[in-house]
């Protein structure tokens, strides 16, 4: 019985998915706030994810020549003013140095909201001739944008992220490396984290500040919100004409540069949650989850049991899966919910009487479905099993989202949809802003991107009724 | 001669050190600074070498049960103040946030310059009982310490480090896990850097501010200076009352923790380029080279030559060696002269008439020499000359190091040692601190460690004359 209270420390889902996200966080010991307001603190089995992302997204970079670099966790006001619109977007949100070794700074220093001012000079002091480009970097770190509300994951005033930033000779080049980051990180949210995408455009709204073109890809929680998990920019030359960054061409004349940046954050971990959880906890993907099967010995004191379990573990961590026996003193009724809770995607379970049988039980994750399996065959089994349940989470979330996604015609019904329905709306723009910014007033939802699968679904906008331009995704977000 | 002449850009290492170091690090692309001055700006060749020793000493952590979490970037001054000893050692050198999401902070907060005291507040808030007994954590992040003078790697406001921080039952548990990742960090030193050390414990006066002890490996530049290239400390359960860490026992009764940390840092690379490079450049041991083979075609643009190119390139990549083929447009002189600036231990030259003989050519950095391979066994081959490169490379630091330790048994003999000769000094001490001030003053050098390995060489203390306690290894430090 201790058991199912455990589990039942969890709120419901779909009672109060707010709580229930904060339960989960909790429960499964990913995060907890520090004393500073705002600032979380990255517990084992939350960062084991983050490292788990971290190491698959960059050699995905790399394979396509990206190379890593690390500059100062402190930014010059004057160097991060030269933008103006970059420095409008971030000024209100940054953390001020003001003190250094004892003495007060002639000039105060942020604590970088973000990079682009940083990698501008770096690019500038670096790039003399068409030789010497494309440059293709990027930076694993932490920023700081003062929060005032804040959500495990979603938003904190410090978080991790990766920022790339790249310079072309050309805007075709940094169009084309624009797209290619953004293809990558949609890869990466549905082979790896199992998590189904939106590519598109943001509006003018929405992009970044400074950037000529901001592509995104979105994805649905399970409460039906929107969350922005990955974005990718196109800045033209607009940084570079501010910040003097220029090479000599081939035709021996001086050109300004093209620049792009990109990033994904620890926002990810909060899209797993939200996509995969259930009421038992978290549910994590098979290809990103730290720890990918649990072994439970039942009757452990028997020594042939433990043993069994040990040779089990080792045949399984030969074959490249992730695994840890629990041979804590606890009950295996305990670990079965605690497992579930940290949403580890594959338990097995070893017994005498399965010992007896040369076999062991196997229990998924995501759908409990129990399986058996010999001894001597348990790591290809178990394998199969989780490659499946990787599959089979990919596709419900993608179900989930697909019959989550509504067309609107109409400004009546595109309210009705929007404050009845879960979800996302598709529905036509005319382009012009006041339109978002009324729907936004009227409903709360904001344009997600203009997706690059454009369908003409009207002729007409759907909240002003001039000829529309593009369809737009609609959705309220995190 | 244009390739001799890249070549003489780097000052020779016996004429001018200083100059040399800075040479290296520019010529090889390692850092730059940022406009903030003493902070760093890692490049591609510098950052890829820190990320290769963060892969390698963070699976020998794990390998012991380390788990990675990553804790705020800014402090409270309040929490930094509750251990005396510590806030003295590390206030005068902080930088203090003041401001943040444009208002006034109604408390200080520091950039984080270590996290001890982070780490004792989450040890406090989920160690409750003996079964949470030991968490043996770490973090990778940047630190800041306000430097006045700063030197790329050495010494800088900003840097790269990881710290470990666990705690344990008992007071023998937390001395052994000192001690283990002391050798841990000794291992990777010898075996992937090439570097030999010294092991041995800190006296009083050099240890950490709060430490009970201090553990620490020591290495020797070329210069003869000395190199504190690792740090581990046992802090007792000084830390623990100081934050009020407790835990129920199996008693029943209330009990202090015991508590250790650990660190090394980007101070490593600065040990790798003083201990390996040369005139030429850097050299870099086989083991931790971001690239260990560069291939160079000679006559590249003969189809035949850059199709055997990209052949040996796919064998070598097989193999696990990490590769590049360098089909710039530059001159082969010109390629040779940059990869052994930036240190890549094994050239492939590979031109027609090689071809014909079904062969190519194999130079390897540290000592020039020359060999040949079949092409179709040179992955065989290359590994084999990699491997030997490795342990020629630290035979040759070792034997480097020994031949300058020298034993002084007055203090006369001390001085004209220590004045006149690089290197290390070995001689007894009677354990009082004024001992060590004076020789500090009389001669800038420190005492380095109490090495583990102790022998009587005197029964005097060297400085003062009266009976001697301990054998201690004296140096002037960087």
């Amino acid at each position: 019985m201790a058991d199912k209270k455990l589990v039942e420390e969890i709120t419901s889902r779909d009672e109060n998915f707010t709580q229930w996200y904060t339960d989960v966080v909790r429960k499964a010991e990913l995060m907890e706030y520090s004393s500073i307001k705002g600032f979380m603190i990255y517990k084992p089995n939350g960062y084991a994810i983050w490292e788990n992302i971290q190491k698959k997204l960059d050699g995905m970079f790399k394979e396509t020549g990206v190379e890593n670099v690390y500059l100062p966790v402190l930014i010059p006001e004057s160097l991060l003013e030269k933008e103006k619109d970059h420095v409008k977007g971030f000024a209100p949100e940054v953390a001020w140095v003001t003190q250094g070794g004892g003495n007060q700074l002639t000039e105060r220093l942020c604590v970088r909201p973000t990079s682009e001012t940083l990698f501008c000079e770096l690019f500038r002091n670096n790039c003399h001739t068409y030789r010497d480009l494309p440059m293709v970097y990027n930076q694993w770190c932490s920023v700081v944008r003062w929060e005032k509300t804040t959500r495990p994951f979603l938003r904190s005033s410090e978080f991790l992220w990766q920022e790339g930033h790249t310079i072309h000779a050309t805007a075709e080049e940094a169009k084309e490396r624009t797209l290619q980051m953004l293809n990558i990180y949609a890869d990466f949210c549905e082979k790896e984290l199992a998590i189904p995408v939106i590519k598109g455009q943001k509006t003018d709204k929405e992009k970044f500040a400074g950037a000529e073109a901001t592509y995104t890809i979105e994805t649905m929680m399970h409460d039906g919100k929107s969350l922005q998990s990955g974005t990718s920019h196109n800045f033209g030359d607009g940084f570079a004409k501010a910040y003097g960054v220029q090479y000599t061409g081939a035709d021996n004349k001086l050109h300004s540069v093209y620049q792009t940046s990109w990033g994904v954050s620890t926002r990810l971990i909060g899209a797993l949650i939200m996509v995969h959880g259930d009421d038992s906890g978290l549910v994590l993907p098979p290809h990103i989850a730290p720890v990918q099967v649990m072994i439970i010995p039942i009757l452990q004191k028997k020594p042939e049991v433990m043993e069994a379990c040990m040779k089990v573990k080792e045949a399984l961590r030969a074959a490249g899966i992730s695994v840890k026996v629990d041979d804590s003193d606890k009950r295996p009724g305990f670990k079965y919910a605690e497992e579930e809770m940290r949403g580890i995607p594959l338990r097995i379970e070893i017994g005498p009487k399965d010992i007896e049988k040369g076999q062991c039980v196997l229990v998924r994750r995501d759908n409990r479905e129990k399986s058996f399996a010999a001894l001597d065959e348990v790591a290809v089994k178990a394998a199969e099993v989780l490659e499946q349940e990787q599959q089979d989470m990919f596709e419900r979330a993608k179900a989930f989202r697909d019959s989550h996604i509504y067309d609107a015609h109409d400004y009546d019904e595109f309210k009705d949809i929007i404050n009845n329905k879960p979800g996302m709306v598709r529905a036509m723009w005319c382009g012009d802003q006041a339109c978002e910014e009324r729907i936004k007033e009227d409903t709360t939802a904001t344009s997600r991107c203009m997706p690059f699968e454009q369908e003409n679904i009207s002729d007409r906008c759907v909240c002003c009724g001039k000829p529309a331009k593009k369809l737009v995704i609609w959705g309220k977000a995190y």
